[in-house]
């Protein structure tokens, strides 16, 4: 990925210092200001209004564990209520006037008819993270195309900005092992309570996790790379990628951490990484929600060095996870709500935290326009 | 002021239960459409848009002192600047949909003619409040019934929230000296950087801080009362305050914390103190902004107590005041994002989230409703 560009990050710099306002008094506003001019390659930056969410939904054979409470066809309920409208995400991204598209990658169960989903179903939920490789390396591949085939129609369509969305039961114990497998931190220290499990049931989640990593670990050459291996942008990554078993760059989504997507994630998970990738390639911004999003930014971060500069994190969830990856990516989220819902509620939440960010850009008025005098030593 | 509506509070409670999510998962959008519920008297809330914005601008006799680099004619040309429609505050109520009103309770040099600003000058500023208090108690309740009758006029114009906005150059000194009298804490605890003054500059404020805070312990028996004799919301704090001077009801604004709020504070402090306990009685939430607005938020608890509790903390300034003040209130903020700008920037970016909080109340499907099933054990 090309990094963010470079005199468009400059000018944005300057010219916040220009504008009516005491210097950096609009705070992370001015970061993020500064970061969209930088992910556009112009000084005022387009505003990320329209923005679109897509919401990739996928079962998790885990649910064999007994790691949620939940049923696994509430998976499929959720898809119905998202194409019609009574979830939180529709409410949220209506009131930002965004689109919602809800994509079935791979959903277990029966979807009624008509039901206004894009279906994309690559196989009906994952295996069991626990005994086995969540899916094959080609269905990770065929995930990842479909989302990055759903980012693209989006952006073609209008979309200014990407938000991130998922649903499936059981998928904050395949997101845990997946950032387990790609920080190189403990299971107990990336994996949280998801929906509300209580602290037996959070004990047996983390058991669950570990005995999926040690799975993973043990399943053969692929598996055997771990990310302590592999600095987070290296110039040497994609070459030792491939002296790692990854597979060329020519076969499409390119190397290595696929393994890891496949041996641990989720449908759902690597459509996001996908969708990721291909919302940063066309130059929009990708609002990333909590720890699913998270855990699929990781993962596209390490196929693809550079996606996550041109991702904002759009609140802190509660998961655990999620604070391991923004810290490991060095992010930090535009807000902080003790939200852990998923959907992409929380970065649809700080879509207009983000707009704003752009107007103050494109609208405010200079020290010079305004005839406001600047303060003594300036 | 009457408590908030307990049997809105409870009904939003249970039907947030009952809202296709895990239970809490929205955290704190949970918390703020409960609260909104508790103001309107029913469930699911009103929204609280269109909103409109107030701000109120005065000067700052203690800039004498040196506390800021910036000029004093710097709050007369933003006050320009606001009425073009060119300053942060502008663009960001423009996104939102909010009105800005502009008020001139105390501004010290001369407005352009026809500017669009209420015309509702007390004085000329304030005086130096290192050597003597910054307005009579007149003036004082003066600037607050302009502060009340702005915000009635806006909600009879059809707002459905208000937002506390202000300029002043000079003002993070007076709210530092309001805070720490009516907090008790010392004045370094409460005194911050504001608009951006440096080691020395911060030293300097301090002791002018301490010095106001010293002058107006000495200047006579309402000038004696502590913030220590009285607690927050205590039966008996109408008495007490009428037992140490404060004025009887019947004379308009209340009591006792008016000679504080006069000593020490700020004419636009006062029209905001004014504004909240009058746009609170009004039924309508106020999201308050920063350490200024804070300060005035704190003086008018004290004056009516229970008005806090229909205000929302928009978000957290860098100030270290502000933060004293949300403690000290029991209050956590919406955002964090490192603003300290005032004018009402922080708390209209916040208006998007709390709108969101009562459209998920109004909107989301229920788990009977979207036919969902509820976890196991519910």
């Amino acid at each position: 990925m090309k990094p963010l560009h470079a005199a468009a990050l400059a000018d944005a710099a300057v010219l916040h210092d220009r504008l009516t306002k005491p210097r950096g008094s609009l705070g992370r506003l001015e970061a993020i200001g500064i970061q969209l001019c930088g992910i556009a390659g112009r000084c005022p930056p387009p505003l990320p209004v329209p923005a679109a969410v897509a919401v990739f939904a996928g079962d998790h054979g885990v649910v064999a564990e007994g790691v949620t409470p939940w049923p696994q066809e509430v998976t499929a309920q959720m898809v119905a209520n998202f194409a019609a409208g009574g979830a939180a995400i529709n409410v949220l991204a209506r009131q930002v006037g965004a689109t919602v598209t809800v994509v079935d990658v791979g959903v277990a169960s029966d979807l009624p008819a008509g039901a206004g989903v894009v279906s994309a179903r690559v196989r009906p939920g994952t295996a069991n993270i626990a005994v086995e490789p969540a899916m094959a390396v080609d269905e990770c591949r065929a995930a990842m195309a479909t989302g990055g085939q759903v980012a693209g129609s989006l952006v073609a369509g209008g979309a200014r900005a990407l938000v991130t969305g998922e649903m499936g039961i059981g998928n904050t114990t395949a997101a845990a092992a997946l950032i387990a497998a790609l920080t190189g931190l403990p299971a107990a220290a990336v994996t949280g309570r998801g929906t509300g499990v209580d602290d037996a049931g959070l004990a047996r989640k983390v058991a669950v996790v570990e005995r999926s990593l040690a799975r993973h670990e043990a399943s053969g050459p692929s598996g055997a790379w771990s990310a302590a291996d592999l600095p987070l942008t290296s110039p040497f990554a994609s070459s030792r990628r491939r002296q790692l078993g990854g597979r060329p760059p020519e076969e499409g989504f390119p190397i290595m951490p696929l393994d890891v997507l496949a041996s641990l994630g989720g449908l759902e998970i690597a459509a996001l990484a996908g969708f990721i990738v291909a919302g940063t390639e066309s130059g929009v911004p990708v609002i990333v929600d909590g720890v699913i999003a998270g855990a699929a930014l990781l993962a596209a971060e390490r196929l693809v060095p550079g996606v996550a500069a041109r991702c904002l994190a759009g609140h802190r969830s509660t998961e655990p996870g999620a604070t391991a990856v923004l810290d490991v990516l060095g992010m930090e989220p535009v807000l902080d709500l003790g939200i852990r819902l998923g959907e992409g509620s929380g970065a649809c939440l700080a879509l207009p935290v983000v707009e704003a960010a752009a107007r103050v850009l494109r609208e405010m008025a200079t020290f010079d326009s305004a005839g406001v005098t600047d303060k003594a030593g300036s």
